[in-house]
Order: structure tokens, then C-alpha cells, then sequence
């Protein structure tokens, strides 16, 4: 730590790990570069005589706010809110999305988690609600909430993706709207319940049954034929939402839980599984989030989403104040399993540099990864690109649609480009 | 999956794994023991005309709420509060506990999170707060909220507890109040934020140099004296929790962190860190917060928090409906790293079986513990006891207690028992 004042600029130029200004984040978690005129751009040097050091401010002074029973964000943070887009007339009917943009980590707070309804939020009885397990089975088992908790349960980490999120890209000029706006389709929770697979082996399966058709108990009755092999592996019926009981609008109060695959299918307000031979044609899987290819048929039954990254910070709608140090921040997600790595360009694709993945990689989770970047003040476009444990990595954004017929817009995976102008502005680009 | 019909009633003592019923989860989990008998004490068999396959409740006959933009928990769940102890007199001198009780998992809502406060919670402007760090440095240094937001960040799992939780212990009879009550000064969130090392190095500090002085900027100013090592180790300035911006009552904008370490070293509205060569004697490093031992003498500065765990279900307010399968869960936790085992006995101690630790095991993270037990409806006393990396294990109550000046209740972490009556009725008891 003593030796970092005699770092050089020149040093600067060997720290750096890909074109136009990509920084290795070791160094300068050790310090040794902010002494080399990064450090201007960031930290404030302070006097003796300073405010911060020798005047009280005003809240101080006077005592502060009492104890609340349930607390809610600072008043500072009110516009930190879930962006919505209602069907016409129909006030339950759309999808509010997580505002990405003002987030960071990887967990999303519960209230801001997004929000996909076919006929709103049922306000539903606790006491009153029972999942049932039938059709192909040995013995048809209905489970209460009550008995439900009797049950050996899991804490895991995963993220849930609508099939629809970022499918904005598909359109022919890039949309000038915020990360939320764009991917925010996508949250994150540590959800506790019972592994599905304990309830169907007591259920007991016949050898026909193939598939599983999921109904949750909305006005919308909500329905979707699932794998059995996929509820049989890492499926739960998830009671628990970051710690307290399931939020209304992700399924109070129980969900099917299908990490890594496409949100519609994690049925929320769980009323029943019915273990079937065939898939039931539900209109979710027939009319909606199945893949439209050039050939004119479409692809169904797409589950698992596939290797994707965005860079959040920055993102449109914040202002870079000039050259210097930043830090940039964004998520890495799949559907597959862990995320390996996420690279990133702030040349437009022709270099690219590891950036570091912080807190815990785990398997169908959100993995924030970091890299610092000195801006030099010039025009750049910052890319990021994820690979999964697979093997699988994102496309570009026209690689991607060239798989599809026109307008095919669910499970978007290619790569996101953000444009730096020389004044700090950030611009969706397609690059 | 398909030969668990052949299991009989014997192979249930087979799948024990420890005395007074506790059972091999794999084995449940498996679903090969329900068929056995225990099924009936939890899942209801169906029929063809069953009201749940048959009959919409009537939530599913009109359209549910509308979106909304932060979100909020159930009606259902009103009860699910912070629990209060305020100081005479002072609306907000006192704490909150977490409501353990009522949550699983391992993550703490924000809204949820305990609360320690010595003069209320400022409402402060985050466009007009800064962070300085001087005092013994080679260059005093103010940050602003935004000036943080370009340092690289980390994320990491982490609890908080209040030295002075479970103190209640220390009383000679046990108190009949629930898990909360008894271990809420006790949360876990995902904080993400700038390791305090990477702007210490910034502001280079001097050879003199031992301590750091953390002050708030609440009208308490509350300091605490903290050994440089830490600061240079894991602590972080934190700016982010689970996700959203850090809640007032946990430190909005900005709260030092210091991983394992008890509580109130953990400053919150952080404002200032003071590099010193000795430490300050702050209040509450001297009239609280030390450890009066036998001699007259008070041990000052203990500051990682040891092994602990408690069974939070079954708890106290919690009743048992008769003989059956039951899942054993609870919360183990050291401040010295990872959590290595949590043991659970059902007979008083006499015999103990390993729980499944589910989710990520992360140091300095709450990690939730399960077992299986079928309770076979006699008296029966539970206890856990969590063993950490360092091999550091919890003393029984008496043992933790015998260490002590008498009423000296800081850092409990012995071992805490349950008493199951006939009835089902669950009691604090000494065992």
C-alpha cells in the first residue's frame, strides 16, 4: 500500500486489460492507480477546514424518525419504481417491469420484482388454498399451505425471465429507454419451498404420464404443459420470497418454481398439477411464446433461456461527467446453469477484456459482473457478452434475428450495445 | 420412484438418524417413506369430485388487482412486523427485532430488517452528504454518493447481529416469547458496495496509523473505534441492500460494513473515518458493549461473533398438530467465516444428527438448516449446535453463562432448546 505514490502515468497504459481504456480491477482495488490522475475524476480532496469534517448537518440536529413495523425505501428513492405497460381497458392485464437502471447486486427487492398478469392479482385465502396433484398418478393428493411446511424444503437463488424480455431489440431503430425498460422483464429472489419432485413420488406416476399441465388459481386460469423430466429435477413449489412469505403478484401463496426456464411456465398462484401424456395446447403455448422461423412454422416448447448480459451501469439515461474512472456494472444470466464468464468491449466488439463476477456464481441466478473503464472522453460503444457453463455464448443482435422470421421477437439473447457521446450521454445502439 | 409402495412401516427405524425420530432427509426427499404412513399427517387425499379439482374459488371469478409500482406483502401477512422495544419516553431509542418466526430462508426483507438506533433515523439528502476519511492519511478524502457509484463494487451475503442478541438468555427463567424475540437482532441481506480498503489506499495511510474511527451522521453521532486490519480486510462502504438503495433505517445512503463483527461497529449514516493510533473509548466501546467477567474486570473489543443457531421451526407460538413428519429448520451463523455443520437433537442432547445446510453456504452468511423429524407425539426437548470453519462449536447455556460476571449478557451463543409437550405446545426451556 505505501509504494503507490510512485506510480507513473505511464503505468496507467500497462493496467490496461482491452482497447480504449479497459482497467484491471486488482490494481485498482490495491489503490496503486489512483494516484496516477485517475483519482480527480472521483474522490474530493479535503481541508482541515472542511464542512464535512467540522459542521453538523441539519439531520444532526434533531432527533431522528421512530421505529416502524414493516419499513419501506427512503423518500430519496420514490422514483425507484416498477415501469408498467397496461393492456387498454384492462387494469390487471400486461407486464410492470424491474427498474434495472436504479438497482444493483443481484437480489431484486420483492416490491420491485416484474410482473406478468393475465387477469391481475387474485387476493387469495391462505387458509382456504389447496394445490392439487393428479390425473396420471397413483393417488391424487391435495396439499394445504399447512401441510405443505411439514415438508423437507430448499433455499435457492434464481432468477425467473419472461420469454418476451428484451424483445424490443427487435426492432429495426434502437428504442432511447432505460435498462429497466429494455431487460427489466428479469428479477431475482432467494425462494424457499418443496422440491416438486418429493410431492409427485409420494403422488406416486404412472409410467404414462409425460407431462405435467400447470394451472394457477387467477381469473385467467393461467396454463401451461410442462416436461415432467423438468419437474422431476430442480422444480419447487416455491412458498418464500427473499425471506417472507411469496408476494401477492408472484403468487401468494404458492408458485411452480422452474429455474432457468421461460417465466410464463412458473405458474403463479398454483392450484393444480395434472400429470398428463400429452401437452394440453394451452393458449400460452400455442399463440403466445412459441418461435415464428423463416420457413413460416414456429418453433414450440422453447423452454430454457439462453446465455445472456447487459451492461446497467451506464445505461441510458445517465450522464458520464467526463473523462476518468467508472465502473462498469452489469448483470450475466442463463438459463443453462452457472454463468463462466461475461466480457466486455468499450471498443464496439474489437477487443474484449474479462470482467470480474462479484458475490457468489450461482446456477439459473443473476451474476453482477464489473469492470473499471478510464474514459478518455471520446465517442465509445461498450458491449458485454456472456458465456454459460455450456458453452453457450450470446450472439450478435443480427445473428439473432437472422434465425427468426420477421418480427420474432421471444427469447432474445444477442449481444447490447450502449454509445458513449463525447458529452457523457448514453445512447441505445445497435453496433 | 416407482418401488416406494414396498417400503414398510420397519424401514422408517432404519431411516433414522438419531434418536426420538429425527430422519435421513435424502431418503424423504426421495419420497420413499411416505407411503409408509406418515403421508396421512400432511397431504389430504383427493377424490374425483373433489371441491379443489372441481369448484373455481372466488378469486378466480373476477378480474384481480391492477399493477402497482412498489409492491407490497399479502394482506394476509399483516402480522409479519418488526417487534418493537422503545425506550421511555424517546420514539426512537431502542430496537426492532426481525420477526425470524415468520420468514424462512436466509435472506431478510429490507422492510424487515432489525433495527438499532440511538437518537432515530436521520432523513438525510444524499446530494449533500459525504463521506471523509482523514486523520492520520497523507491526503483527507470526501465522497460523494455519486463518487462512490465509479470505484468498483463488490456484492456479498452478509448478516448483521447485535452483540446484545439473545441476551435474554442470561435470565434464570426462560421466557415464554418467540424466536424473534429471543434471536431477532439478527438479518441478512445482499449489500453491495465499495471495499473500504480500495479508498483507504487512496488516501494513503501513514505507518502510525491503528485504528479507524467511524462516526454517524445521526443526531446520536454514534462512534466506534475499529482495528485498521478490519478496514483493510472485508469491510465495505455500503450503499446498496438487496438490491435497492440501503433503507434509512439500515444506513441510507451509506453504512460501513464490517463483516462477522458485532452490530454496532457497523456504522450506519456513515460520515466520517478517523485514522488514529489509538481508539477513542467511544460510549458504546466502554459503558456498552464489554464483557464484565468474574474477576470485576470487563474484557473491551470482542468483536467477531461466535458459532450460533437456533431451530426457528418449531418455536415458540408455534403448535404442533399431533404425531407425523415435521421439517426441523433454523438459521446457523458465525462471524468467523462459513458455518462447517449444524447438529440437531431431539432427545436433549443425548444423540444428534447432522442437518442438510441448503442454498449457498457463504462466510458471514446466514445459513439455513433442515432435518426431518417424526415426532411421535411425546415430550421431547430440540437443540442445534453450530460448529464454524475455525472449529469454534456453541457451549451449552450454563457453560456460556460460567464464563461471565453474573447478568453480563453480550455475545450469547449457547446452545437453545425447545420443549415439545404432549400437546404439541412448544416451550423455552434450559436443558
Amino acid at each position: 500500500m505505501g509504494n503507490h505514490q510512485k506510480v507513473e502515468s505511464s503505468k496507467l497504459r500497462e493496467e490496461t486489460v482491452a482497447g480504449n481504456g479497459l482497467m484491471d480491477r486488482r490494481t485498482l482495488l490495491r489503490g496503486a492507480l489512483f494516484s496516477a490522475g485517475i483519482a480527480a475524476a472521483s474522490a474530493r480532496i479535503a481541508h482541515a477546514d472542511d464542512a464535512v469534517g467540522t459542521q453538523d448537518p441539519e439531520w444532526m440536529k434533531t432527533p431522528g424518525k421512530p421505529f416502524s413495523g414493516y419499513g419501506t425505501p427512503s423518500r430519496w428513492q420514490e422514483k425507484v419504481q416498477r415501469i408498467f405497460t397496461i393492456a387498454p381497458g384492462r387494469a390487471g392485464t400486461g407486464v410492470s417491469r424491474t427498474p434495472l437502471h436504479l438497482l444493483e447486486g443481484t437480489i431484486t427487492p420483492a416490491g420491485l420484482h416484474f410482473e406478468r398478469h393475465h387477469n391481475g392479482v387474485p387476493d387469495i385465502d391462505p387458509g382456504k388454498h389447496e394445490l392439487l396433484i393428479h390425473g396420471m398418478v397413483k393417488r391424487p393428493l391435495a396439499f394445504s399451505l399447512e401441510a405443505l411446511l411439514r415438508y423437507p424444503m430448499e433455499t435457492r437463488i434464481h432468477f425467473v425471465e419472461c420469454s418476451g424480455n428484451s424483445g424490443i431489440f427487435n426492432q429495426p431503430q434502437p428504442q432511447q429507454v432505460t435498462a429497466g425498460e429494455l431487460n427489466g422483464l428479469l428479477s431475482c429472489s432467494e425462494w424457499t419451498g418443496v422440491r416438486l419432485s418429493t410431492l409427485l413420488a409420494e403422488a406416486g406416476v404412472t409410467k404414462e404420464a409425460k407431462w405435467v399441465v400447470a394451472e394457477g388459481a387467477d381469473a385467467a386460469a393461467m396454463s401451461r404443459s410442462i416436461p415432467l423430466e423438468k419437474c422431476m429435477d430442480d422444480a419447487m413449489i416455491a412458498l418464500y420470497q427473499n425471506g417472507e412469505a411469496i408476494r401477492p403478484e408472484q403468487g401468494f401463496p404458492m408458485r411452480l418454481l422452474l429455474p432457468g426456464f421461460e417465466g410464463n411456465m412458473n405458474v403463479k398462484w398454483l392450484r393444480r398439477l395434472n400429470l398428463v401424456d400429452v401437452p394440453v395446447d394451452a393458449r400460452d403455448e400455442t399463440s403466445h411464446y412459441t418461435e415464428l422461423m423463416p420457413s413460416g412454422k414456429a418453433r414450440q416448447f422453447m423452454f430454457a433461456q439462453g446465455a445472456k448480459s447487459a451492461i446497467i451501469k451506464p445505461s441510458f439515461g445517465m450522464a458520464m461527467k467526463g473523462p476518468g474512472l467508472y465502473e462498469i456494472s452489469g448483470l450475466g444470466w442463463t438459463g443453462a446453469g452457472r454463468v463462466s464468464k461475461v466480457e466486455v468491449s468499450a471498443d464496439g466488439g474489437q477487443t474484449w477484456a474479462l470482467a470480474a463476477l462479484t458475490g457468489p456464481v450461482l446456477p439459473k441466478a443473476l451474476t453482477r459482473f464489473r469492470l473499471p473503464w478510464n474514459w478518455d472522453g471520446r465517442p465509445s460503444t461498450l458491449m458485454s457478452r456472456a458465456t454459460d457453463e455450456t458453452g453457450d455464448t450470446q450472439p450478435t443482435r443480427a445473428g439473432w434475428i437472422a434465425q427468426y422470421a420477421p418480427g420474432q421477437g421471444y427469447h432474445f439473447n444477442g449481444i447490447q450495445s450502449w454509445g458513449i457521446e463525447a458529452d457523457g450521454t448514453v445512447k441505445n445502439v445497435y453496433a
